[in-house]
């Protein structure tokens, strides 16, 4: 590949050094993977796969796939939520708009919100960056459960090591 | 479709309040438009598409396009960004990976970088989340410009009062 050579040579002179306490960059190749392994299974039908789940600031970015008629239960998010959709459609009982493929949705701090995939998908992926923590509430809005980042983390942790990835695994996704 | 009438069935007996200070949802339908007016020019074949302008918190959510060797300036960014390549290949000349179509990115803050596309790419269009603010450098990391939320506000406002789509027409992305 010739740009490689253009490359080698044109960086030199332009690199300005990295600060020394910089983490490292997270580079992923295939968002979605080849490997299925790397899906790790949150409730029926439902998976996730991690990009980036930073400690520091308490946030996940992550694939979520959700196959026929799976259910994301019903919950509050307190912060901020990106949804890009990959592949698929899904909505919310609580809103009338649908996601479809090739959309972007802003979901506003103070949601409470059921992701459900209607019948004639058969999968469903969207990046979604979630903020601070995802409330599972009743039908009366009070908490039952929650996930955050070391929630997934440990779920990753757990997942890869019975796949025989390794638990270490997850630690590429780290921040 | 069938789903609509299961919608509004299955909706009103599950919905819990939004909280009345609670900002509007963004949805976008198509992230990549299909009216070429709504991509704000930035720079030599370099563009961008508003996704969320988020005001509260100083950051962006857009699409960036870059055509044929086009180039996107040597800048710092002391906060996290977040790049999902939804079209082509691109590369920085201070590290030796390619993004790929399909490819996700974590840049770490403290980095200096100037994204390229090579000379057999056409196009690329990579969702960029960028937090804070960049800043442009000369070779030896002296700042030259900046930009943050509200100078991308206020490009999309002057180039959609051009394009005849009107000022307010940013509005829709703002939060």
């Amino acid at each position: 590949m010739p740009l490689e050579d253009t490359d080698t040579d044109a960086r030199t002179p332009y690199q300005l050094p990295f600060p020394q306490d910089a983490l490292q960059e997270i580079v992923i190749p295939k968002a979605i993977p080849d490997d299925e392994r790397v899906w790790v299974p949150q409730a029926e039908n439902v998976a996730f796969r991690p990009l980036c789940l930073n400690r520091s600031q308490g946030y996940w970015m992550n694939l979520l796939r959700v196959r026929k008629s799976g259910v994301l239960s019903r919950h509050r998010h307190p912060q901020a939520v990106h949804g890009l959709v990959l592949r698929g459609r899904w909505h919310y009982l609580e809103h009338d708009w649908v996601a479809e493929e090739g959309g972007y949705v802003f979901e506003a701090p103070g949601e409470t919100h059921t992701l459900v995939v209607p019948d004639d998908v058969d999968e469903m992926i969207t990046m979604f960056q979630v903020n601070g923590v995802m409330l599972y509430v009743d039908p009366y809005g009070k908490t039952m459960s929650y996930e955050d980042v070391f929630t997934k983390i440990d779920m990753c942790r757990a997942h890869y090591e019975k796949v025989g990835l390794g638990a270490d695994y997850v630690d590429q996704f780290v921040r």
